[in-house]
């Protein structure tokens, strides 16, 4: 279907309640493990979320509406979290996100974006082109990437206590498809 | 890690409200759509989700502990919720799930399993010998399983609306790995 604006805010309003449901006070051995060297934890992944409500998704809209295409993003740091978590619990990363998600929400709603506005391009540092409307699309779908993420470190942590039942259980089949 | 039935017990008690806080008055284009044909939507999961709490955890547990390997599991239909789910809505669905887990979690506490219990064997009409650990663990990961489909269901709906971002977003990189 076509990005339409509410749409993409139903869904991305939805995301810090749902992870805060599934993850909140969860014992650590499913929360803080990964599946393996250079891969993350699902208290990783929150504060993957967290950078990006600060330094992507409204910044990038921003730098859209202001400069087109004369401006490049900022490269997004995809290992920020590891300095950005320190000392946090995941419940206060859960309440952080909560927090940034539904400013940025607000921030967005200011913007009053009309239809020729999501047409307008802006320059991603590496995808070249993009238009306001593909960013807020993918600023969704990055939320169903993480809970697809989170969803498959969790069930790692089990794949041998399945047993035979390893065979029909999806998720533990996906390799991650991730960009490094 | 191995299969511990507090830490099952933590995952499971979670996912009816991690998928009411994900689903619950989304539009129905996030919902209803699937990712083609012979495949699921989230509306479809659900129903499918609810099916096992009726025919499939629980009741193979008292199979395993009754009649141990002497009598095999009724194989599970993955297409009852077609049949199921007509005429209801995503909100009466949601709570159906919840319910019929909260009753189960509340049926397994009362079986007051003995770690020799969990190691008491079981026959799977495909997969041959299982224990009733396995039948729990899985239980827990069939869950994430599912958490894992319906974000990937979801994001297939924007598949062409993130543009040129496809290609960083692992959800839609992911070919969907469940038996048929």
């Amino acid at each position: 279907m076509e990005h339409t604006l509410p749409h993409t805010i139903s869904l991305l309003s939805r995301t810090p309640a749902a992870l805060d449901a599934l993850l909140r006070d969860l014992p650590e051995a499913w929360t803080l493990r990964n599946e393996g060297e250079n891969s993350w934890s699902a208290f990783d992944v929150v504060g993957h979320l967290i950078h990006g409500e600060r330094t992507d998704w409204i910044p990038r809209a921003r730098i859209i509406l202001q400069f087109g295409e004369t401006k490049a993003f900022e490269p997004f740091d995809r290992w920020a979290q590891e300095r950005e978590s320190q000392g946090k619990s995941l419940g206060q990363l859960l309440d952080e996100f909560a927090r940034l998600r539904s400013e940025n929400l607000g921030e967005l709603h200011a913007l009053n974006l009309r239809q020729e506005d999501l047409e307008r391009r802006g320059r991603h540092p590496a995808l070249g082109p993009v238009t306001l409307s593909q960013l807020l699309a993918t600023w969704a779908i990055h939320d169903l990437t993480h809970i697809h993420q989170i969803s498959r470190i969790m069930a790692h942590q089990y794949r041998e206590a399945v047993g035979p039942w390893n065979a029909y259980l999806g998720v533990l089949q996906c390799a991650g498809h991730s960009a490094p």
